[in-house]
């Protein structure tokens, strides 16, 4: 009794692995999931160094862990958090932390803080990303809110998050659910560069013709660069495996892509923000696109552009293809720092984004070797409204653009879809433009609707009578 | 007492030219505004054949009006509908009817509709396209939810409604909160050719070099094409307008595009609703990137891209631009379309899109003779899921496609900002596209967060460890 350091709520596939993990690092962890066969497969995954008890029963569950509890919840957003909680608080005490582990909306975490401070008991939110192997061995993670509560189970959290050059990837984010909000933006980064993947992939395939171990050893080498990635890395290993069959397990994979709305929530947070994030915008977009299924080959018959097959230099056109993911993805990063710094504005969390870059170098779904260039741009610049605006990060950009145009030239003339690419230029080349043509649009809407108008060579509202 | 037809509360600009309008055609009409300089004001618009009484008094207002009693709210969204239903609460009796005539979103629509139900009051959301002009002198009006409410008034809005070929642009369009839903539809394909036209304004200034008056000469006689509609003509005659000075009143305007939501929500509720529809995305984006303007102005100093000036033919030049304008702009309405026929199975609307189309043919802001292509192509087929399969709209896009790549490609050149045509095109190639790169997508899930995937050759759910 009360002598487990921690409780995990939630044995499956991310609660299960977060457990083992904290074992691994010596502490006392107990688990519960009202699913008897994943609370016993738990007890069997053990091994002689862990101090693991899985049940099936809340109260024991709670009177397992050292007062003052820390309990963390990684079960399915919503309701299920909700239930949880409402199961465990019988049992709780004062002073009893729980922690929710999920991709939770995080409204939902302020309004759960709330109910919990007026109950005496201490709640936080906190991001996590690694999936699988990285709950297991070292995932990013991404606490905000209480802090105080945070800082008593720092010693658990730091021990078990992955490391960068010997820094924890887990650190204090900021005020309320300012660790969902991170883990939100993160995750609609990782569907823009995912997006981003794809396209390049398909250009490889169906725009050069390439063969499937050319382009795995493409995505291979491309992991030895400046791209180098997680989601790179697995790309390489995905194309590599082959089916039972000897063939690639790639191409009998079905093209309806799932989703479990993380990526729409920032897209329509972010209209709500006013914050442009255009890629990953696309990449929540295409894979509703790709759920059309019958539609799409039934259009496909309907729909003809014939392309012309053109002599292309293979070796200059992988080097755009690079150069075109390349910035892209640093395009993607920008959508959704730039997403962060807005909301953390709106929202209070005073957050530190050379803290979030930091802590996403490793561990996390979109750690990648340019990380370390965003932390080092808001090292330097605290207040750094966008990355675009860094000199270094500019100077990439600038190189890298002649790819990408090439490349998304060159798919318009296949007539290949290339959202996330054009919307990675479009950002660019609009962010760029010291004037855009919405003064138009801004006429249109005086025109019709008497909604005025602003004007640049004098202060104040005007509206005109566009047809005296 | 209790001899006026029909009530309107909120005389600013939809609301006085709408009570104009119904006095014009005979009808006597009360008006309510809390605000005296309003309700004056609108008494002296009154001619000597008009039959109004504007008040600042609820009582009084609401006793002008014959039993059962008709008012309609023409006050801003959100709160100030529910504070004018709850001061006209008081004075009504059962059976009397309130129409919402605003830009309501539709699940507050669904909400008062039970509200109002409970104590006998009818309550149905009309939407009413067609700006300050179009209340005056003839709107589109898009009723749904109480249809027996509708049937008593149907004789007001048909006679203010705008007439094609001699039918009236109002029609009953389905159930609960139909009528805001598509005038929702309706507001972000507005969206989405309004920032499809500034980008080929766009292109024209900033990338052909063309003057201001060979472009208000291209979009008059544009006018005169298969791209006739509202907001092309509104456009030459935008760009037409002088200022006092003598100069274009267009070049003073300044380039942030503000909003009202209604964009925004369509894209909101169709990332909820899993119907892509890009280019209205990029159009609600790409106003919320008209408000960096300071970050602009540094960042075109920072991301520079250094084209070279080509030989261009002018003249094939400008027809690109008619197709690739043309094309984008069915694109848009196709996926407005394919919001609405999703939309309506999932809150059982029941609409009929030959209707909506239609309606929509005049009166509103998106009126255009392509509405006619698109009612013809429901007619024929009313399972139609996206007028892309219809072989007329098909055969349009076909051959105006070839203008829109060579236009697209033109602006990447150029370093010039087209998300919408982008998108559009985007579009198009992804759902011509019997097989998208997303099976990717579906790996890298199962890989990081074994996500399960389907397969083409067998049925079922997988999941590979992809390391072994």
């Amino acid at each position: 009794m009360n002598t487990f350091d921690f409780g995990i709520v939630g044995l499956g596939v991310m609660g299960r692995n977060l457990l083992l993990n904290m074992a691994d690092q010596k502490f006392a962890v107990a688990g519960l999931d009202l699913d008897t066969e994943k609370a016993s497969s738990l007890q069997q995954e053990a091994n002689a160094e862990h101090t693991i008890k899985a049940t099936t029963d809340v109260e024991e569950f709670v009177q397992l862990i050292k007062q003052p509890r820390a309990i963390m919840l990684l079960v399915p957003a919503g309701k299920p958090v909700d239930s949880a909680i409402q199961s465990l608080l019988p049992y709780l005490d004062k002073g009893d932390i729980i922690i929710d582990g999920g991709n939770t909306y995080f409204t939902d975490t302020d309004r759960r803080f709330t109910e919990l401070s007026a109950l005496g008991i201490h709640f936080f939110g906190m991001g996590i990303s690694g999936g699988e192997k990285g709950a297991r061995f070292g995932p990013s993670l991404m606490p905000g809110g209480d802090k105080q509560a945070y800082e008593r189970l720092r010693p658990i959290f730091e021990a078990i998050s992955a490391k960068v050059d010997g820094e924890p990837c887990v650190e204090y984010l900021g005020n309320g659910a300012a660790g969902n909000y991170v883990k939100m933006a993160h995750n609609g980064i990782e569907y823009g560069i995912m997006q981003l993947i794809s396209e390049v992939y398909d250009l490889m395939k169906r725009g050069y013709n390439l063969d499937d171990n050319t382009i795995q050893t493409i995505f291979n080498d491309w992991n030895g660069t400046e791209l180098q990635s997680y989601l790179i890395e697995i790309t390489g290993q995905i194309l590599k495996k082959n089916d039972t069959d000897g063939q690639k397990l790639i191409n009998v994979i079905s093209d309806w892509a799932k989703s479990k709305g993380t990526g729409k929530w920032t897209s329509q947070n972010a209209m709500d923000l006013q914050v442009p994030l255009p890629t990953i915008d696309a990449a929540v977009t295409m894979r509703d696109m790709s759920k059309n299924k019958p539609q799409r080959i039934e259009a496909a018959t309907k729909l003809v552009w014939n392309t012309e097959d053109t002599d292309v230099n293979i070796v200059e056109a992988v080097a755009s293809l690079k150069d075109a993911l390349y910035f892209s993805i640093l395009i993607t990063y920008a959508q959704g720092l730039a997403l962060l710094t807005t909301a953390s504005e709106v929202y209070n969390y005073d957050l530190n984004l050379e803290t979030v870059t930091k802590i996403w170098r490793g561990g996390c779904i979109i750690r990648a070797v340019v990380l370390e260039d965003f932390r080092k741009a808001y090292a330097k610049n605290q207040d750094l409204k966008n990355i675009l605006l860094d000199d270094t990060i500019a100077a990439q950009l600038n190189s890298s653009q002649a790819g990408i145009r090439t490349t998304v030239q060159f798919a318009v003339q296949k007539g290949l879809p290339v959202a996330g690419l054009m919307n990675a230029l479009a950002y660019f080349d609009a962010y760029r433009s010291q004037n855009l043509p919405t003064n138009l649009i801004q006429a249109q809407r005086d025109y019709f609707g008497a909604h005025t108008y602003e004007r640049t060579d004098a202060t104040g509202i005007f509206h005109t009578e566009w047809n005296d």
